[in-house]
């Protein structure tokens, strides 16, 4: 999938004083976007038959315009690296022509052992190969 | 306990456009009111070494009074009644001799069965005796 | 408008540790469902050319079944009851045939003052008409 | 001020399916430590007597351990530089000895003209020398 545009309107408990988004929101606004990504690639990030989950590591934005309440946007997100055990997701935020904010993410796959505690493992192939894939 | 008095200051991201608090956190208030009285009492609500839990089936509140950027407030909380699977809590939230709101919220007692889903279960009495203790 | 149907999917965030979407983001959703039943009206809650807001002075909510991750949802609002200064809605959220939770929520017109004062006034018959209006 | 430490607990809220703090909340906390250096310093980040504003221009986290319900940390800020017009701070935030995420943010001073448009303007001298005054 060489993209993923996801679509979404400010809703109003988004924003704060200041008139306008939360800037908190906007990494949420990004997560929203990943997780529709593996939705459209036919996964889902938090799969009850699985006991890999998917926890940042890092991310990191810049932001460049305001957002304000009942504007509709869209999160194009980018698979923009797979390492062995991590996934680098870059994102950009626009509002028509207007640039909103650029970031990326980089989650790892972890998968609980018995005592509860997560440990890093490689990224499945499968899911790789799924995330990959020319958007249908 | 007769009564716990939390105390919260109100945090940026907590308004809204309207330059107050947004009113779903006036839930979230209560809620932290009643996770800080069940501390006082040497419990936690979500203890790990439990298999219970305690989902709300019903929260009602009445908002008299904006709360503001960074007013100081108090949650007070009483346990109103307690019944064989279910706790009843009141709440006022005040700032200073302004009352802010006034609120309600049951939550029920449930025990996960082995597959996964909750089943309502009867209180401890241990957990009643130290949710009544007078407060030290 | 004798009720509108607004349809979400529950995001990760929204949930909480329990595995199932946290009781406050209920209320959320009820207020999505009504600013979406505004703008299908041609209104907007927030309209940057009115001095008119919408506080909310009550809500309540029985929360019947737990909604997880993923979940795709309705919620149904209805103008329950429009009073000369103030709006009842209703709201029921269901997952398919299964309800989730019923509420209510009044929301009181007031319009500021010079001094920044809010002041309860009458809903604006123009409002009213569009919100009763048949869907289109 | 050479740096400024913030102590707060993990509300139930703050937390997701995979029984940690969601990645956004950490945003948050540092936004929170951030606001309470300016109170230390006599400050407000929203002074109701004042036409500026401190939006956030950028922000970057590297998540390094996972915070759970109910846990007591620390968010320790330090203003990092002070530019003409931008604040860069810098943040740890700890649990006991375990470093739980570091992070930078940088605000922007800015004033908004009659049309409501925010404009870059000079951080106040009378700000950056309480920010720097050695703390009480």
């Amino acid at each position: 999938m060489a993209e993923f545009r996801y679509k979404r309107r400010v809703e109003f408990a988004e924003t704060d004083l200041a008139g306008i988004v939360h800037f908190s929101m906007i990494f949420r606004y990004m997560e929203e976007a990943e997780h529709a990504m593996w939705r459209e690639a036919g996964l889902s990030i938090a799969d009850r038959d699985s006991d890999l989950s998917w926890p940042r590591v890092s991310s990191a934005c810049e932001f460049r315009n305001p957002l304000f309440f009942e504007d509709e946007f869209e999160v194009w997100v980018r698979l923009a690296a797979a390492r062995t055990r991590a996934l680098d997701y870059e994102f950009t935020i626009v509002r028509g022509e207007t640039v909103i904010a650029v970031g990326t993410m980089t989650s790892v796959c972890v998968r609980k052992n018995p005592e509860g505690r997560m440990r890093a493992t490689e990224v499945p192939e499968r899911i790789l190969t799924r995330l990959r894939a020319p958007q249908s």
